[in-house]
């Protein structure tokens, strides 16, 4: 198996935060979609060892944001790379609440979509969670970050929880 | 809710294929996604009511193509606004056999993927189909056709069976 071949999938970049016993926690995904339209429905893949994620199991709600591509890679990189553990990731970002009281970032991101859990499928490392949409909104017209694009202009990195992190040489 | 939100979602464009009673299926999707790297899973989301999604589940494995961006809109159209219950869409197409024997385009691809189902999530009109990768190769050095490249340069249209399908003028 060649496993340069998942290179070439596309993706957006996404931060899918939740609020539960007066925290709030967010990382970030690249495997957010919507999976049906009538009634919107949206799923996200997740590390089970993400804190974030164990929180959305806990509040039964998360709210996700698609990033722009003039994002700040240290915004990134605190979503991405800390931990809402032992973090409040919102704390030097401008942020909004939702109609569920879930924090979510308002600076360089282009909508934002708030999520009722409804299905989860274990899937070994990661879980599946699916909910319905019970808002999204446009939040500005800059152009979706896509994961690619982190790549090869922002020159990101890929932390080792993601579904799509490779060992350094790894075929 | 303001739909429009969605289509800052970023996907890319991909052929789903399965083989079952002889029989050769395939249709397009937005929604193919890697889930899990250890060991490496993916996902697609397709509707119920299509033949290549019930074929999937009767044979329990599907084979995928990501696109590139210079794919002919006629190649999409005929894997995507066709049915595969009454048509061979792979007559008029250069294609090979994987490993399960199922077929897959090689002409204006990037990478292939073979799968073996291991887990189904229904969805309501849609059902999530996961499982793991048994083969991937790199097909090319073509850039992956985006489904934003889709609408924006190629001027395609989206069916009604996709889990992004809107109504005209919905919001």
């Amino acid at each position: 198996m060649d496993k340069t071949a998942f290179y070439k999938l596309t993706y957006g970049l996404y931060i899918v935060s939740t609020r539960f016993d007066g925290r709030d926690c967010g990382c970030v995904v690249n495997t957010l979609e919507q999976v049906t339209s009538e009634p919107p429905k949206m799923s996200v893949a997740i590390n089970k060892d993400n804190f974030t994620e164990q929180m959305i199991e806990k509040s039964g709600y998360f709210t996700a944001v698609a990033l722009t591509q003039d994002a700040d890679i240290r915004l990134i990189g605190d979503f991405g790379f800390k931990s809402s553990r032992d973090t409040d990731k919102f704390e030097a970002y401008p942020f909004a609440r939702d109609l569920s009281g879930i924090a979510f970032i308002t600076q360089s991101v282009a909508a934002r979509y708030s999520i009722k859990l409804t299905d989860k499928l274990g899937l070994g490392t990661h879980i599946m969670l699916v909910g319905d949409v019970l808002d999204a909104e446009v939040l500005g017209d800059g152009e979706p970050l896509t994961y690619a694009y982190y790549h090869l202009v922002k020159k990101g990195v890929t932390p080792k929880n993601a579904p799509t992190y490779q060992k350094p040489g790894a075929r």
